[in-house]
């Protein structure tokens, strides 16, 4: 099995009712600076703040009526294991999220919020819990990124992107585990073989560049980075593959660019959007992605999940 | 002389090559909590971050070669300063901005980016410096509202709302003295009598209301707001008829209300957003405005120019 441009189609007209097609826009207050046409394609305006609804929503609306009845399991405090939480409520059937204890409250109470059970337990344990949940319970594991559904649902996102912008020249897309890289890539080639879609990633984590370099799944060492929503160490196995074939190149930026790409897009675009979301922005007003001018740029803007209080750690960033 | 709609569609073709034609966005993750279709018409993405730049390109382009030579003069350090310096560095000529020392530094900074030259007064005697300076150097004055030409350049707002959802049902525009209001309103109902326009005001200055009740023009006590996009404390004797003949009613709003709408517009829709821009939002919000589910209402992001640290002002502010 794998990911093809109809598995991506049929994911996009079974998610619509549930989705929001979020708007492109183009920024042209951004343009003198980062040196190229600058459009965002606003996912942190997506229900739940963030395009992890595409992938969860397809995957649930594929589960049988059985498995609905039992409900669905995921481990994630973040985008994921809100959207998790999100479409079971939506759909009325049960979801448990196995929550690390070291996740912020604001993040727990939007899960609560949505009506999902919480399981707190630490980070080496949570996937073992999630793992006994299925087994003891008969829930569906509803996974983050290494699974064809969900890929194919993040993959709307660049069908979207093209319609909405049919002369785009570069995509430019955040990649933790692979997900939406995969998705966005697959949805694009096939379609179009002129746009060129590039996946970035943290420079302390370069699990991508590292794995396309080695030819093969590596895992990188944990650096940590300030990107709540890029931590992975290691590519999905089933998104590698597909990265391999359709990504024409992958960045790593630092965390000192993502901090001023956030606050550019703040007070700059008047978005605000995840540090996650900012690497591309500020890996170019950082130096360390080149653009052209002439070049029509797209840069996905994953999520809007933060607190108030996370402002606080770009106050003294200068853009 | 008056404002007809062919001031305001002739305004539209001369200023276009200069302003950016800012989007109208659907934020349905507000629907469910402001109780009706909600737009918003994003003037924060405007050139220099607010709508005055149309008025003031508008009002510009229409000066003799003689009088572009001798330069502008103005006295405001806010968005009207920031659009007078900007359009004359982009037209070549000098600019002279007023600038009373109470002004945040941030402000004055953009006006010298801008290219023009500051004279520091007091906001007692801003009025008569300006008024000398025209005197002495022959410079022409740029008013911030009480101006047919400006009033034309900012109802091309109210064009662009119509053409870009053509079935709007309300619009909600902030109001100080009265130029946009006044310009959208003219727009608005000289092409459609089915939409409604609603001015809003800050409920400590409610300059309109009362001399909408009192059917002449009144000034109000100067009891501050801290919506400082909003401080006029009496209507322009030009936009005053206008808004009596056009503007469907008006709506007083606290600064408690403008606060939450400020905070609820960053953390729920992203978008960052003056605090006078928020009034409208914040007034649905804090039950200070009426709507109806069945109603598209455009809200009008006046603008989007604060410093990082004005943040901090609704840091403890509860949505």
């Amino acid at each position: 099995m794998t990911l093809t441009l109809s598995d991506i189609q049929a994911a996009h007209d079974r998610i619509k009712p549930y989705i929001i097609e979020t708007p492109v826009l183009r920024l042209y207050n951004l343009e003198e600076i980062l040196g190229c046409e600058v459009y965002v394609k606003l996912e942190n305006m997506q229900r739940t703040k963030a395009f992890k609804l595409r992938g969860v929503m397809n995957t649930l609306l594929q589960l049988t009526d059985e498995e609905l009845n039992r409900g669905v399991v995921t481990s994630s405090s973040g985008n994921h294991g809100h959207a998790v939480a999100y479409a079971a409520n939506m759909l009325g059937i049960k979801a448990t999220v196995a929550v690390p204890n070291t996740a912020p409250p604001f993040k727990l109470q939007k899960i609560k919020d949505y009506g999902a059970e919480i399981i707190p337990t630490t980070v080496e344990e949570r996937f073992k819990l999630q793992d006994s949940l299925v087994k003891e319970h008969g829930y569906t594991l509803i996974p983050p990124f290494n699974d064809y559904r969900i890929m194919a649902g993040q993959g709307t996102v660049g069908l979207e992107i093209l319609n909405q912008l049919p002369d785009v020249d570069r995509i430019f897309v955040p990649a933790s585990g692979g997900g939406l890289v995969a998705g966005i890539a697959a949805a694009v080639k096939e379609s179009s073989k002129n746009v060129i879609v590039h996946g970035v990633e943290p420079g302390n984590l370069p699990k991508f560049a590292t794995s396309l370099k080695n030819n093969k799944i590596t895992q990188v060492e944990n650096k940590g980075t300030i990107a709540d929503g890029l931590v992975s160490i290691v590519p999905g196995e089933k998104n590698f593959p597909l990265v391999q074939k359709y990504v024409d190149s992958f960045y790593t930026v630092s965390d000192e660019a993502m901090k001023k790409g956030q606050k550019f897009l703040l007070m700059e675009a008047k978005i605000l959007a995840e540090i996650s979301s900012s690497i591309a922005v500020g890996g170019i007003l950082n130096g360390e992605i080149d653009v052209n001018p002439e070049d029509k740029v797209c840069f996905v803007i994953t999520g809007g999940n933060l607190g108030f209080d996370q402002l606080e750690y770009i106050k003294d960033t200068e853009i």
